[in-house]
């Protein structure tokens, strides 16, 4: 295995990721402009995560006025043409992120786009205290996650290193809008590994789904992203069940949507060192930009 | 490996969940009175992927009057005192289905009462047409799933079959709404079988999150439930990258909601049969059960 304290180890990461996560706190645009309320939003591709969590506060379905955004990152597959025909009918404004000819912010492909999607989000739509109190608390959580920091004052990076070679179930506090699932993506795209998000009703899930478990190979992992009454449950559900239980513990402060980027860039860190764990550079297949070629 | 057409296999099943399954199209609570609308619903717990459902139809987010619906399956961990607390501002009614002293019909815990949840919601919705054409479809494909069709002319056996030993990764067709996440549960719930469901942007998932699997020991069976641009190109992304990939033809007419409920309904034989070719008994496991007592 390769050591995280050995900067020759970073030599591996060709397209310097490290680069972008240790700028991305900050890294978005800041609209000119704030758009006509009421406000309502939808995503999909990359967009789809910061469209779940703006649904907190602004509805999914468009009003006959003010201004709709469309986060439309990743794979269109038609889905830009609903777009279109919206626009056709709608007397408010139609907004678009994303990339493409059309839109009116430019936002590309990229594994760690849903921060800008959010961000700009937040921008356009004048929640300007949030975005500051999420760019904050990025800020000061990158102190501890950094490629400097070393493995034994790092979560990031020992959690890295218990996740080698163990598939991770993610069990995440319900105050992290669908964090994991946003998790499950950051490790594909990030470390090429696959991860399990449980169904809604996950308790259910997890008490049984584990049960044939015997028949197969790979060990699983727990790992729990904050605490609640389910994420409680859930740990004594799976501790007899899985190889290993692991903590995130809950981060303080900044807010509910603060907190829930803070844990989203920690693992997203994780991911970044685990990739270079298995000695493996850490971006996205090519083949993503070959069927966006195609598409 | 034990064989599915021979009827000594199914004393296994000591709860006779075969029973259930054959029963299914048409048990459920027919309702004497229709709501006054409009109508919304939420749904948590085994109740989530009916409310899911009729999102395509009925809004989530409780309008002034009319009748809101609350599908209250499993743990409800809180969640009910929500609605305890709606009920005192909402001018409406409050109508609920679930398991518990203070609902307006009750549903049992079991594995496949999604599908009651959802059939007794129509019904309180006047959906009379809807629910008639959902349990025509069922009961057409019943007639090739039960345990006296045999392999060579059961779908749901000859699928069972294919995911011995292997962790099926769910690709289904976006007119079917989070079929996925609910084959994922079904799978657990009847089969004590693990299974990944993608994110949402899942073709950036298959693409990158099976990189670096050659590191680790289970084989992965893609099964693609239905047939569009985005189940095409995930099998062409899949194809190099899992042990196998299966196809379930999409079923013939009933409308797209029939159509989903005949899919799920396919899927849990397969779970079914899966269970007794694992040489276990297809119930829930027990912990479920005492999870529910200590809540």
């Amino acid at each position: 295995m390769r050591d995280l304290d050995n900067s020759a180890t970073y030599h591996l990461d060709s397209r310097l990721l490290r680069a972008d996560l240790k700028n991305l706190p900050g890294w978005y645009e800041r609209l000119g402009e704030t758009y006509p309320s009421p406000h309502t939003v939808e995503g999909y591709g990359e967009g789809w995560w910061a469209a779940a969590l703006a649904h907190d506060w602004m509805p999914a379905s468009m009003p006959i006025s003010g201004t709709h955004f469309v986060l439309q990152g990743g794979f269109p597959l038609g889905r830009g043409a609903v777009a279109e025909l919206l626009e056709q009918v709608f007397e408010g404004r139609l907004v678009r992120f994303g990339q493409s000819e059309e839109v009116d912010l430019t936002i590309t492909p990229h594994p760690l786009s849903t921060y800008r999607y959010l961000m700009s989000l937040l921008w356009a739509t004048g929640r300007f205290d949030e975005a500051a109190r999420v760019e904050r608390a990025m800020g000061e959580a990158l102190q501890e996650l950094h490629i400097d920091q070393p493995t034994d004052k790092n979560p990031a990076k020992q959690l890295a290193w218990r996740l080698v070679e163990r598939t991770p179930i993610w069990v995440v506090s319900e105050s992290y809008t669908q964090l994991a699932a946003a998790a499950q993506q950051l490790f594909a795209r990030i470390a090429g590994s696959l991860s399990v998000a449980p169904p809604p009703g996950a308790l259910e899930f997890y008490a049984t789904a584990l049960e044939a478990r015997h028949e197969q190979g790979d060990p699983l992992i727990a790992v729990i992203v904050g605490e609640d009454a389910y994420t409680r449950l859930a740990t004594e559900v799976l501790a007899s069940r899985v190889d290993a239980v692991v903590h995130m513990p809950a981060s303080s402060g900044g807010g509910v949507l603060a907190e829930t980027l803070v844990r989203w860039y920690e693992l997203a860190w994780s991911a970044y060192y685990l990739s270079l764990l298995y000695d493996r550079d850490p971006v996205d297949a090519e083949v993503l930009t070959r069927l966006r070629e195609n598409l």
